[in-house]
């Protein structure tokens, strides 16, 4: 309730700092019986860990995670998973000058005016760092929903700063998106993207972008009516990830052009099963999950850590040119990819677990 | 935890189904001493209620609230709240020809996934019917909030289909708001408007469109870090109203585009206090409120219930070409202005709670 | 959240001041495809009603329960039920001159420190009125748990002030519990208590007791680990009640004089089959059921509300020699019979939908 | 909600196993700015540790608390704080012959009906060894609540087997407390219960008691009406402690049998103040703190496991003759005292933050 916890039946809880011990998670309401080993959650944690190509942080963090409870003899046992990674390449002296300094667009100005102090090294709780542990609860998430419910969970990168790329998001698959380090499956408009943010790399500027994201096979019946809809939490999964600003879903933004009759999606009969004819809805009506594809889009803001020289104040009142030098991505998306999986995969565990409990076939 | 409350510490509960005896909210947790009667809930539901306008679905509810507890000598008294409005324009018997046939793009499909039985008349829960005890419970909170914290709420029509306002969220204000039935105080624009949906309404469709929101004078200091941020949970609270699509908060998806450079609000020294001079966040930094203006969008589709005729099928899996004659509105918005209003005080209250709970200066 | 919520899963929120509009309470969570129509739920608000006795409050009400919402067809359809009874025989007027006065033993003085102000109307919310909401939802858990698991809930008078009756609770059966107006189903020692309670009437004062809850056919599973143990929520649930101030499950206080060779239940084998031979345990093991009935106490108070003189103060104050006219119980204990039957219901039912989400069986 | 989580607002959520890597737990919801070092909470761990005496186990762990995240610069932040003690003295290989068998009076038997397998382990989750984690947050909360609020917080073993001490709980103090390794306060009574613990060892066996809480200088308000009354949170918190079979309150059980006129608390006026004069409501009224200590019992039932022969079953329906040579307390009583005193300062942090966010003088 204070904050740090997502879910319901599937419920995390993350704690840990940028320049802290350890980043950790309590998974708790894993279902009992699934394989789980450290490697199954590491190898999502690489695909968000710094220092993964040229055109993220340089940050050296192995992020190797440690299973401390839940699991036995390989099984999860019902009880709940802590998982922890240490900090390693913490470097808490790069901070000490920005003690007294409120970074533009970061978190520095709130979390004082909330708590009357801040842990200032590196953001503190509100460094991004804090998503390695989703993407640990997720990884549990998503590897439960593949076994036992074939759910395929996956996201792209659609757009860098102006250029989109063009994927049709029916058919693209995970291999795909591995392909290149912007995790963007248009390889010719990954180049250019690749180009892009390596010329703002070099003026220490950052980029914004919108990542895709989709997910298959979810069985109709999940989401709950009213408030938690399935597609409010994917909302609100996703508007809490760092630097998140927007959210829609199927027609989204665009859709409010169309008059119903272009919008609606006709049901029809083919070989006696019922289906769904076109998809604007994206896969969830009466936010309850249609069982087509549930799609969404998810933009990012140009990260707010940039190393340009930049007009800001001290907690003291001064006027203070600052100049950042520590280490950051300038554009977070090709690593917010797995963070993106790991909400889809939190919100669609959460309530697979809810509609067991309250729906009529559980 | 069911579905049908929203809020940690300002709590609401709602029930009622749309041609069912009531729709009637409990508000747990409302703080004690707030003058409050009838007629200040009543100002809301009327803004929202069926028939207002010759663009509004011309079924025939007054809406009348009843506050059956938790006031006492015309004062909150810290105990739940019942606000009800018993159904008074039911015709169920419309809808008894609908009871075997899924209407595209609406809920009869999913709650019939979800629950192996629905109640067909007028979609049921899944009716906006049931917004009536946002709206209602949004009042308490909208009340609350202008009186003891000078906090104000509103919102507008920004765009029908694709006709799209210029207002300056900056200066609007409440009466400019109300002074067409489209509520949208871009008074031009808002003909060209109210002569696309009257156009519309003549052939039988519907149309979607974007609202803005605003929200002034919230102190800084509100919203919870990681999952709770307030941005997360005014999006899950938008995306939870019917036909809500798409959120964006402050840049949104516009911002992609921008470096960091040009994204970045810079914090400036005047009068020797802190101002930040603009306001691409929109109001939060790091999920927490800056003091400035919280501004966002919601994306609404063109609403699914049309008198076109339209293919579709029936629960024995029968083909059936649809014409439904019930009373529905062309274009949802001007309605939807105070439900977002609702929606937004209700998330502001119950952050504002929670901030007395754990902030440092409570 | 703000205390007026009870459950996970099978949650209800109840509202309503003894002297107020109406008693009401949202059951949300329960289960599409319940039969249920009002006389389900009026049968158990027919046990708990004032005036069913000679030795219970003449207060003149029939608690007619309305079902506003969540029927449909005569069954549950997942939504969540309005369960709503108009206050009829209510006379605020009887508690004017009781506005500045706190009577002792009362919640008087502690509502007032609490909010500031207060409903002197017959206690407000702090009246045992309120236990209606609980029995009306606790009616409609009971059901389910009967017809769908085969669940029988049921408690007792076991002690009224000294006298003690004998009982053996696991061959008492519901019928026998109806058969005198204490409910207590010892016959000779019930006509004991009856005298005891007519000659406490006399002199207005009022007398305390225990009732026993028994609850037999519970699956094997139900409860969570640690901190919702199935014997930690029945005892929240049942120290909720008003005048409740103790409760113990199994062996309980007198347990405690035991070794662990006398008080172990020994696991056993009969017909190729596990059972546990005795139960100590009172049908929970770490939380958790056995399947074993489960069997507990619950002790409460000689009601505070005694036509006595009594010394007290005033919120001015002034010492006052107290003489309340109002209508009251000299004993509680029969009426309460039925709530602590709710409070059963209501705990199983809700570890049932936890069990059918989290449990390996699910 | 999957149960490892206590508090709504003081939130705090455990994990580990007896024999698996640690115990740990994540308290979110702590007040910004509280001074706090590992040895603030290490004190208290030290009073629960095992091997402390000749009457507890002699498993060797020294218990060593890890502060992880949450605290900067020696005073907490508002962001989660991360307690873990890792295990050291595990012996897994001890339980290998205990992988098929289901101890009598143990959660082996409900933990495989429940999840389908289990961590056979020493007890796995079902350990009190899980208690750590709860001493550990408690220790935060009862140094804000010394600190911040003057409350005092402590507990004494009032009874074992039936051996009764005789001690006044308006006076004693935690000093005493600490005079002896069986923490009862009674000096004389206390070498008698330890003589009777001593010789119980000696044959393998075991026994229960009686622990008395107080809580002192609780301001009035504490506590939400109707459910979460501060009576039966304090009721269930303590219920969920390993072995506890009963919690009474006030008079609580003894109370039954006087009359309301004996019964009720009198309010009187002594140097123009409002007093209670007697307290036989143990602190509450209505759920809500009078501003009286609070005092309440708490019975625990003979440890369950013991070293005598016993008749058992194993997984595979055989009989079996059960000797465990395992490390266990012939009494938990005295290593419980710690765990009533946290599991109190962890109810009423709770409520107090409640309050703050939801009373009127907040």
């Amino acid at each position: 309730m204070p904050g740090n916890s997502f879910g319901e039946l599937f419920k995390i809880t993350t704690c840990g700092e940028s320049h802290g011990g350890a980043i950790a998670v309590i998974v708790d309401g894993c279902p009992p019986g699934l394989s789980l080993s450290a490697s199954d959650i590491q190898q999502e944690l690489d695909r968000r860990k710094p220092g993964q190509s040229h055109i993220s942080t340089p940050r050296k963090e192995e992020d190797l995670i440690h299973i401390f409870s839940g699991v036995f003899e390989g099984k999860t046992t019902g009880t709940p998973l802590l998982l922890l990674a240490y900090n390693q390449d913490a470097r808490p002296e790069d901070y000490e000058k920005l003690k007294d300094v409120f970074r533009p667009s970061h978190a520095d100005f709130t979390y004082l005016m909330k708590y009357g102090l801040r842990d200032f090294r590196g953001s503190g709780r509100a460094s991004a760092r804090e998503t390695l542990a989703r993407v640990a609860a997720g990884a549990v998430a998503k590897k439960y929903l593949k076994e036992h419910l074939q759910i395929e969970i996956l996201s792209y990168v659609e757009q860098v700063g102006p250029i989109r790329a063009n994927i049709d998001h029916h058919t693209v698959c995970a291999e795909d998106i591995e392909q290149n380090i912007l995790r963007c499956p248009d390889f010719k408009k990954a180049d250019e993207m690749i180009a892009l943010i390596e010329s703002i790399k070099q003026t220490g500027d950052s980029i914004g972008g919108i990542i895709r994201g989709v997910i298959r096979h979810v069985p109709p019946g999940l989401g709950e009516p009213v408030f938690d809809k399935l597609s409010a939490d994917l909302g609100k999964a996703m508007l809490s990830i760092n630097a998140a600003k927007g959210f829609d879903i199927g027609s989204g933004f665009e859709g409010v052009g169309l008059l119903g009759s272009e919008h609606n999606d006709p049901f029809i009969i083919q070989d006696k099963q019922i289906y769904i004819q076109t998809n604007q809805a994206g896969g969830t009506l009466g936010g309850i999950s249609t069982g087509q594809d549930i799609y969404f889009r998810v933009a990012f803001k140009p990260v707010a850590t940039i190393s340009k020289k930049q007009h800001t104040v001290s907690t003291d009142h001064q006027s203070v040119l600052l100049e950042i030098a520590g280490r950051h991505d300038p554009c977070v998306l090709p690593r917010a990819v797995p963070i993106v999986d790991a909400m889809s995969a939190l919100v669609i565990m959460d309530h697979h677990l809810r509609q067991k409990a309250q729906g009529f076939a559980s």
